[in-house]
């Protein structure tokens, strides 16, 4: 095992009713003035804004609103609301949504004190020193934003879909309630289905250190991951499917099965990165089409691992055969596996692999992901 | 799921070497005088107690040395250490030891900021609001200490075995060095497995609220024992399996396999407990005694749960199968099955049965733990 720190000092609020507690929450930590962030007016019709905002008043904690956040969020978005916090002199951000209002949330509070660009801490430029403290109520399980620093934003200007991570950028509390996710539609359910299963192999696969008991954690999530997808799927009302749905998502990029492995890589992200970056595709839909075609391509290079994956995650006997199995259950559950299925076609490919090749000397594996193999992955997914 | 609050701030520096940062993180924490815990005189004969002073003074750290604490233990000892600590005006506890120096630890650190007896704190009658702050640099991996806040104390005079807990009792930094553990005794890493188990599967049977997701990780921590524990009886130095080993003792008491259980009790650690007040055996070998003799009584309660350990953990069919494969497993690894190896009689039943009454009423579970039950579990592990 790899010498390791793990460090998370996000306390988690997990259950029913848990959203009544941000302002008081907020009051603990000193909070009197938040940026409010949020995506669609959707939040106002099902009554959680409602709640929210009851809360905030009842404990005196002002709020400005910061709505419009978009999935795959943007950095001009993120200037735009810097430049409200700072008029209006918050003390802290408050992010109600998923992955990409939080991790805008994120970049707000980093980028509210710092003195250049926000751009300059995910280009590498700048680096963070400061953040405003950041909560979230959590509308959507997927990207394990929640309890982690990470935060990923794209540059609709330069195309390129970059991340920060720094100690100041833990959430200080996140509330997380399945209640509130029972109205996720069907198709960004699985698609979450996948990013949480993504966001567990791409260690799993790819480590040159990885531990077995790391191993058999991934496998606890993906194994939970496919069980409560597929109850949700028959019945989205059922809480407990709901909820472990949601644990096992925050519990897949806590650090938790990352500490102490060594020599992995996110190249599933990267190419999707890409496809998010190019064709505005939902990440989820198009981490379901790139892994298999990603597997196909590299399960040679860790057979043992694939072996393991087939026998412990599908109960299956070989490498080839437990990719076909999640491809086939990407189909059953309904989140795409072709390119074709995002829109993406063959003319397509020559400007994907450019901003592929853009993004693999950020993601540090460039010498492995050139243009050869990049190209084999992505007509695997043609 | 049940709702919960998840929060665990302790860093952990793990791996090689990383107690030589133990100045260095002091220092990072503002710690100018710490009282320095210990147990015997071998941290001065291996070259442990030589390192940390050494890295101590480099950053100028002043200590006082309180040494002599034993396994199992005791209050005297604390209320000792309490009084150095005020004495000396130290601003931190260091504990270099074991769970039983590191529980010490955060007993002497609790009860040096409290105006009253330390033991209130313990039975209940005084509150933790406060403590100095603890740091650990472990040299036994066994009850998970390190990244709680929880601590088990001795009081000899009462012959009570209680614990406390308190958000002010988490280890601010925990350092983890799987080589300071190549030299643990054969029969303390076995005491100390039995030790893990007990913790994964105490909330994995008892529990009423017990998601599937929590019990994959409980079979991923107890495997992962059974694994690395066959490897280190065969090779000590094995520094891999040393680490597995450590990092799933670690997690088994985080709080992570509970958080969202409900309706779970601890009798296994009930009944030891009096085992270790009565006749001061180590914790882990008498968990080893009653472990199976609990499962034997119990296992009727939750047929459904023993069927999953019988299958995802010993790859046997019923419950009475992967009760007796424990049972076998315990035995070839070493660590005691039955009574009569930590040399208890049939004639010490009585008083050890009042003990555990006792105990009951404590651990919240004496409406269960009736006379005829203890009796038939302690018989059944003569």
């Amino acid at each position: 095992m790899d010498n390791f720190t793990f460090f998370n000092p996000t306390r988690i609020e997990f259950g029913t009713g848990k959203e009544q507690l941000i302002g008081q929450v907020l009051t603990e930590y000193g909070v009197k003035k938040i940026l409010f962030c949020y995506g669609s007016d959707r939040i106002k019709r099902d009554g959680l804004f409602a709640i929210v905002t009851n809360s905030l008043n009842e404990h005196g904690v002002q709020f400005v609103e910061c709505s419009g956040i978009v999935s795959n969020p943007v950095i001009s978005k993120v200037r735009e609301a810097i430049t409200m916090a700072r008029e209006h002199q918050v003390n802290a951000v408050l992010s109600v949504g998923g992955g990409s209002v939080l991790d805008s949330a994120k970049a707000i509070a980093a980028g509210a004190l710092y003195q250049g660009d926000v751009w300059d801490l995910f280009s590498g430029k700048g680096s963070i020193n400061a953040a405003l403290p950041v909560f979230a109520i959590l509308t959507l399980a997927a990207t394990g934003s929640e309890m982690n620093n990470g935060a990923v934003v794209t540059n609709e200007e330069t195309r390129e879909k970059f991340s920060i991570g720094s100690v100041h950028t833990f959430p200080k509390v996140s509330i997380v309630n399945p209640v509130l996710m029972q109205t996720v539609p069907r198709d960004y359910l699985v698609y979450s289905a996948a990013d949480i299963i993504a966001h567990s192999i791409e260690g799993y696969f790819t480590a040159s250190v990885q531990p077995k008991f790391h191993s058999r954690m991934a496998e606890a999530i993906i194994n939970t991951v496919i069980e409560t997808t597929e109850t949700l799927l028959k019945n989205p009302m059922d809480y407990d499917a709901r909820a472990e749905f949601a644990w096992a998502s925050t519990q897949a990029l806590n650090g938790l099965i990352y500490a102490g492995t060594a020599g992995f890589s996110y190249p599933n992200h990267m190419i999707e990165h890409s496809l998010s970056a190019l064709f505005d595709v939902p990440h989820g839909a198009g981490l379901s089409v790139i892994i298999p075609a990603w597997m196909k391509w590299y399960h040679d290079r860790n057979p043992e691992q694939f072996e393991r994956f087939a026998h412990y995650v599908f109960g299956v006997d070989t490498p080839a055969q437990s990719i076909a199995a999640l491809e086939r259950w990407f189909d059953k559950i309904g989140t795409p596996t072709r390119l074709s299925q995002l829109g993406i076609t063959e003319a397509d490919l020559p400007a994907t692999i450019e901003n592929v090749l853009g993004n693999a000397k950020w993601f540090g594996i460039a010498e492995i992901y050139q243009r050869d193999v990049v190209t084999t992955i992505l007509q695997n997914a043609l």
